[in-house]
């Protein structure tokens, strides 16, 4: 049920986006313990000067592979949310190169009356889910 | 007030995107009560691999008619959104095409002073809303 | 840390959209007071048509040249965010000739939790932001 959007600098070809979805993806489920199933996702490329990620003072240098995550998502604990930083660095350094100064997260939280996954239901109320 | 993200894959026409954004924009104002100018909406067309909207394990089959809608609003009861869910979905089923099981959304509620539709001003906050 | 989503109509030059987006992150840091490096900017140019936005009966009349931000920040003031309006409509109307009804803004509120800049962590929780 995490919606993640995730905005990333164009360049990379086809196979490497499908890797990098996946890796983010992998990263979800093994943090937050969700069904495989539990994917949504919508990637948008930009061009360079659409996407402007700085480091507020931190000392980072971002690349053209800088990727940014903004997750939807009901109530995680402080644990949860830490454990997919973590998990989220090291999948997308391991499997698409991406180095750990280049991954920014954003997350945003609601509640159970707030997702419908189909057929104008609320699934987290009705029991479904 | 509501502003809605939309995001579809490619492949609709033109006319059928202006009768989608219409019968979303209709189920909103039926759902909330809100006036007929009270729409702010924002759709984004994608690749097929670029968004990728699975079930959760429901058991819903996903076609290329999927659509995504992704809402911000000041506060609403479970009964209007779980309304908003219902007319939407009949909404898109009656007028575009959408079988029911395309229509994924997710809200994100905020506050009074979080809103300037122009001028600005926070219109809930001075009394012109 | 604000993360700004910014939407317009497609028809600015390269040198118009990044004056916009200066002027929008200089507006920020003044209301905000956070540092020049805090910068978290995503804009999309739209069609016409896949961005409208009305004016809930205020009597605007938007043009061509409508700016959409959608923030993402830690707790703000109701002062704050009433400064943050006031500053940006400013700063696009003098550097962008962007019309005062044409700045729509808003807002949603999230956690020390919920931001990581880098590296997998949380920076607002290790006390490195």
């Amino acid at each position: 049920m995490p919606l993640l959007r995730i905005d990333v600098i164009k360049g990379r070809s086809e196979e490497e986006l499908k890797t990098l979805l996946q890796a983010i993806h992998d990263a979800m489920v093994l943090s937050f313990r969700v069904p495989d199933r539990d994917r949504y996702q919508v990637l948008t490329e930009h061009d360079a000067g659409r996407m402007i990620l700085e480091d507020t003072g931190l000392g980072f240098e971002r690349s053209h592979k800088t990727v940014l995550i903004h997750m939807t998502t009901r109530r995680r604990s402080e644990e949860e949310k830490q454990s997919f930083y973590r998990n989220l660095v090291q999948s997308l350094e391991e499997r698409c190169s991406v180095p750990p100064e280049d991954v920014v997260i954003s997350c945003v939280e609601n509640s159970d009356a707030d997702w419908s996954f189909g057929h104008g239901k609320a699934q987290f109320l009705t029991g479904e889910l």
